[in-house]
């Protein structure tokens, strides 16, 4: 059901119009005259009319505003939905009791450095391994990763540890390419609304992990989710991994409040990245803490063992052994609150 | 040391004149020519120059920008105050290893519910009652609170129960009767930049719990506990209680980023206020969790024994069952990260 | 007219007791059943439900949503009063077809400085002059203003050009000594939620100029003008000044926006103030054209004889002969669109 | 040039490091020691240092913070070109003193409706159409445009009319078949930081309308114009389409400083477009008009003969015969800051 609510003044023909609008979209109307407005409420699955449909209605004639009851994402919706979805890949399963830790450089660089951070990081806990090889750069001049060289580089990290790779798709011409080396697809902040990228991703069987954009709504964040499911895609995990505010101290607003909001309105799984939330190694482990408190499904950290070499975003990253340590306190925060690591 | 940039076609009569100015105020200046750019390091207290004289250097002939070095807040500075500030407050201490937890009402309506709040969150573990007498409301037709026979309640309720008690002050004119009844002067967001008042709490001697304003960058936060410090009032509690973000799904974006940002800026305790900051009751539960965990040295949170009868922010409030459970929980939470409740 | 969206599986208990609730504040129900939700239309006079009230139906068991109808501004609103307020001050209209120019110096300084700026802005074609004594700074060590010193030179200055004069007003027990020596009291930006303050200024005749808050909504700015309005004083100007966004090119974000919606929600004069807005001088020449093609009822320009001696925001200043090619501009730009100055 | 500033604890064996670093690099330190701290003044072509070889700099022990000089654009750059770039297209020349008027259809639909909006906005004084066949949606569910089909309704518009014609491409894998209808390529602000899609467009000839994205800053803008003039394409169109703010009043914050801003630091012409940057069509008239006062160098307005049966963005939409009206008011405006329309 939607609501209608016409202005002061107007006329019972610009009603009759409306009313009839409708009839002919196959709604009934509900007229409610109140002291001072009249307001139609429109009666049958008004989740069938379209923002464009509505768009069309908000301008008719003696028309003031309409509010929209049904949410405009359904497959993504826990009213759809009620049930935690659960994503397996490779034996592990993301949206469970368990909180799952994917750790990892930002960037690939070369085999060794990659094999050496993965084990460590392994070893430490962690049961995914992070990594680009096609690396989103504010500047043309920055490195722009390795290409398929680099998945390579991931898959063969992968069949040293046994730990099931993520990495970032940028451009829908390197799908199969990306299909073929690694297990989740990560879509970055400032593709979360590349709709092309999406759809793309949307019609294969491997798990997406979508990244929140950076001034995108957790409304729209869902959307972009469903984008993806209706071409049949559900595996979807989303990830919080800061906003954009007025605040300069950080690089972003790393936004909690995501985590429970999202928990209510949807049956995906949740996850947070503090690394790129924040922007600071030294903020990554009070909020990576944080956000297990507050109910995340997983944490994407970046591990480097020599950030100050690293080709990208070497100041956000953490060394190995600040990576142990954070993944022991970690686990203490995660029994708080009856989950484990 | 604040540095100088030039433009890239500066002349050195330019360059003369900023380096005799900077003389006349008794700094010296030490001039790096690069193969583009000249750039003049700023030697002595560059702390003395104030906003407004480094104004007057901005628009100096060919300056291009200035950087400052220094940070404009002192008193509230790490760097001047290393070790933590612990604020004793009838025998509690806000600051040190226990985290405090201060509940009630958002508004104080009569004798007998505060004083069944007030109870019921003592039993639960709260070491202060909060509860506002003077309340800033957005609609000049919503109930504005009870004033001074507020205040008497509010007395009354530590008198039976021995909670120290925390009320918002509004207005410079009525600091003698707040005076007399409170423990903890509250200075609400929407005047974290009232500067009058900052200054009329500045120069008494009882602790402020200064809450950051909905837009204030960490910064201005830091120069609004300054104005009150550089009174002579050094008992600044500062609270996150949420920013005003695009972000509609919640009523603000409750920045937990603030509390290891100023952790590390500052010495004063930092306390958070998920009611406010998320604004629905449902969030309350998992955004305190993440607080704690985060390293918040204490929380505020909304209790009221009857919601849906509230004169003032019903929705945004626990009632006594729930908030003995989130107790609970917090327990948990804090002990992981090495705290007590 | 409010309209109350009940979950989807309400229960018809929980529809009794919300008609029950709504019986017993005087409204009648108007309930409609769709095919997935129920929906109650709320008929009898809901302006009168305030704020409080509606937090309390909010949380009501079976309750998902209110829509409100009714604009919670009343006396500020256009559909209160559909013409155009026009405020006289000193023989001036404020709000009519010709444009006010209010110019002067941030901070007043010294009565020979004021005299040959005020001088200046008078021979340019300015119509007000402003001036602060009593200075909002961010840091307790910048400048504070001259208090009445300051109002003194301002009053001074008035006699001397004829023109009347603007000053701003911070803390409540100034009113007196503001109320003695000026024509327009200003609040500031970061006042507009002083809720005392406003209201000391709504119980008194004389006009007042409301600066929007950094991160305040154009429905909180109305909401702030009918504090003053609900006092008695119906002489609101409300001013435009630039909104905090994370853009950090400009030192605000000047929302012309703002000018349009406004004039469409309230019948209230609007100005725009591009020196606080943009804050850098060469941004004041194109956004006051701007300001002005958009449909501003005036401007308020700093303006300074040596800005780089000002003592407070000379880098946001124009000096005398700017100003004076600036007016001849605007008064083209007026012109074209069907306006004086 | 950039300046390293280190620590207050800042050792000598620390200053040597970062020194040796600079000088394996091939640049030069020019060291100054303040009172309180020691500065480092980095000489030679700062220019070449990435991003990532400053974030490299940044985690050196020692280090506190890094200014940086040198702007991280520079073909886009009016350092790098003070002239204005004026771009040809079908013998029209954008960014000179005459101001284009691109208008047209949000999506195209079809011909016949196209061809009479083509008409009536041409025989107004438009010179360019616009018309989407990709649409970026933010619903899966919502019209996506008609692909190539569409693409050849504008190439018959622009045939019947001689208007040059704008549309966006939102894949990579659809460049040929708009490069094949279409005069200039539309990235939209979704697409901003689609890294790849800039690559592509720069690598052909046809000029680009760039989008600034939502909460893309002015700095972020220019650094997407020189991701597509890196790769040898210099016919790049700046257009401000609203960003995204805390304000719910207009769909997104048309930033008109940006205009003044942009002319300022970039040799690029600068249009805007309002219909998109407020939403509504009964603000898109004074926003053109500031635009205009603003100092753009063209508009996109949304036009459609029959809005509210349009399949996408209807409401904010002029009818012709009110876009013939605006188009004489900016002409007038147009005329009084020394342009043409």
């Amino acid at each position: 059901m939607d609501i209608i609510v016409l202005k002061p003044g107007a006329t019972s023909k610009e009603l009759r119009n409306i009313v009839k609008k409708l009839e002919g979209r196959g709604f009934k109307s509900h007229i409610s005259k109140g002291t001072e407005r009249t307001v139609i409420g429109v009666i049958g699955d008004t989740s069938k009319i379209t923002e464009d449909e509505n768009s069309a209605f908000q301008i008719m004639p003696g028309v003031e505003k309409i509010h929209r009851i049904i949410k405009p994402f359904r497959l993504a919706s826990r009213d759809f939905k009620p049930k935690n979805s659960v994503i397996k890949i490779r034996g592990h399963s993301i949206g469970g009791k368990k909180i799952h830790i994917m750790a990892g450089p930002c960037a690939i660089e070369k085999m060794s450095t990659l094999l050496k951070i993965a084990k460590e990081v392994k070893k430490a806990g962690a049961t995914f391994i992070r990594g680009g090889a096609f690396k989103p750069r504010t500047s043309p001049y920055s490195f722009q990763g390795l290409g398929e060289e680099g998945l390579k580089i991931l898959a063969h990290a992968r069949e040293k540890t046994g730990l099931p790779v993520v990495t970032e798709l940028m451009d829908p011409r390197d799908i199969n390419v990306v299909l073929k080396y690694v297990d989740v697809i990560q879509i970055g902040a400032r593709n979360m609304q590349n709709f092309r990228l999406l759809q793309e991703v949307g019609s294969h069987n491997k798990p997406v992990l979508l990244k929140r954009g950076l001034s995108a709504t957790i409304k729209e964040l869902l959307m972009a989710a469903e984008y993806i499911m209706s071409q049949g895609n559900n595996k979807v995990i989303l990830c919080e991994r800061g906003i954009r505010t007025f605040e300069t101290a950080t690089r972003n607003t790393l936004d909690l409040n995501a985590v429970p909001v999202l928990k209510n309105l949807t049956h995906l799984p949740v996850i947070v990245d503090p690394s790129h939330g924040a922007g600071k190694w030294d903020l990554v482990a009070p909020m990576s803490k944080a956000a297990v408190a507050a109910g995340a499904d997983g944490l994407m950290i970046e591990v480097h063992t020599k950030p100050e070499e690293a080709l990208s975003d070497g100041d956000q990253s953490l060394k190995p052994e600040k990576f142990k340590t954070l993944m022991k306190e970690l686990r203490l925060v995660a029994k708080a609150v009856g989950r484990t690591i």
